[in-house]
């Protein structure tokens, strides 16, 4: 499993202020501790970022990885400001996200391809939220569609099933487990060379769920999605028990060799 | 999900003396204690019960069953013992468990249908553990193929893929994922009209592993074997972690309605 530390967003607070004042130090910080923990990406989340965003990605992207090695997720509806990131991105980036909206995909797919960026296509588009499972998959379907003209590789693309909250949208969220397992078809019903990655932003399901829930709906709901070949996740890796979800799965799957210390 | 208690066993002190002094109190009050916490069957095991196995079920059962309104798997090695403690119990009980040996099947597929009880069928076979997937789906086939022989429904046979130990045989422990994959195939490989039922001995994966990683082993196996649709599991209910795994998992699958006081 390839992991995405979600914990730099200006959706928190102190992260928000650090990124105000340009205090590098509390924001490496939380990339050093996300790295430690054992995400292998860090997402750099900076919401609409109307204003500024490109000398503000920028300045992320930079800090970041003057302090820790490690690549980032440009997490950001302004799109000039995902490609101001990718210009002075060492290594591979990941963009975070397009949805399937054939405007969109145009000008990101190509940014993909010229900058050799992994990139997050998620099962969503202006029209609203996918009533259902097809929905879902005709829009996965269009995505990969896109990546293969923009000449992106179907194994740089992160198909996202889109997580809903369960106390809000209950049905959908066992449709994204159905649109998961349809996803991991595609390779077999597209007649693909290689298989498109399947990703998940993981917290989504708990939001507006109370805060002693949030955890448990979490870890259940990954290993529930890893069972159907989840290759990746957008999550807390702070979040202990997470973690050890992870590995515990990895052990009872035999893709990491059990020990009795294995959480230590 | 079919919950099976499985604390009503001699291989626990405070029982096993119990019921040497033939002291149904304690027994009583741990069904009803496993029955309030969600099982809905209580497993009797007496072991191998080589001496008065049938005198000690017939006991177990009428007293398990004047205390608590509940159905229980008799379980022991002790055939006599099971059709015994099949000849007192009321309403529909289960034989836990019949191995993939002709000899056991011609005898106890038999007993299953004349007391109308289910029957849990293991992979297993006196030839001991099964090497690989493809040699448990060879037994269970041989186990369906002998209940409908034996005129016992195919939805009243329970078929336990087996779980061994991670500590101790790891691959086997993803063998057994894949086993009860498979196992959920054969209605339509084998043309049934009905679905053949799965369970699981589900403590046995932890068996061996430190105390303080038990619940949790048991647990993440418990969610990836119910995302492959496992019916039914040999369980300890008493452990809440677990219990709200699996409630989490009802939620999040959208079996129970999602309410913020869902664990309450």
């Amino acid at each position: 499993m390839l992991i995405v530390g979600e914990n730099i967003t200006v959706s928190k607070e102190d992260i928000a202020s650090a990124v105000k004042e340009r205090n590098a130090g509390p924001i490496i910080e939380m990339a050093k501790e996300q790295k430690q923990a054992g995400a292998n990406y860090i997402d750099i989340n900076i919401g609409p970022a109307t204003k500024n965003g490109e000398e503000l990605m920028q300045w992320l992207v930079e800090s970041v990885q003057s302090g820790v090695d490690v690549n980032l997720a440009l997490d950001t509806k302004n799109i000039d400001a995902i490609e101001a990131g990718l210009k002075v991105h060492k290594g591979a980036a990941m963009i975070n996200s397009v949805t399937g909206d054939k405007d969109k995909l145009d000008i990101l797919m190509p940014m993909a391809k010229k900058y050799n960026s992994k990139i997050v296509g998620i099962a969503l588009t202006r029209d609203g939220v996918p009533p259902d499972v097809d929905s879902r998959l005709e829009i996965a379907i269009n995505i990969v569609n896109s990546a293969m003209e923009h000449g992106v590789p179907v194994g740089d693309l992160y198909l996202d099933p889109l997580v809903l909250p369960v106390s809000v949208l209950q049905e959908q969220v066992s449709n994204c487990i159905n649109a998961l397992k349809a996803f991991k078809e595609l390779k077999e019903v597209m007649g693909l060379d290689d298989e498109p990655k399947t990703i998940v932003g993981l917290s989504n399901v708990s939001q507006s769920s109370p805060g002693k829930l949030k955890s448990l709906l979490n870890r259940i709901y990954l290993v529930i999605l890893m069972s159907h070949g989840l290759d990746s996740a957008i999550l807390n890796p702070l979040d202990r028990e997470l973690m050890s979800a992870v590995k515990t799965f990895d052990i009872l799957t035999n893709k990491i060799l059990y020990a009795h210390s294995y959480l230590d």
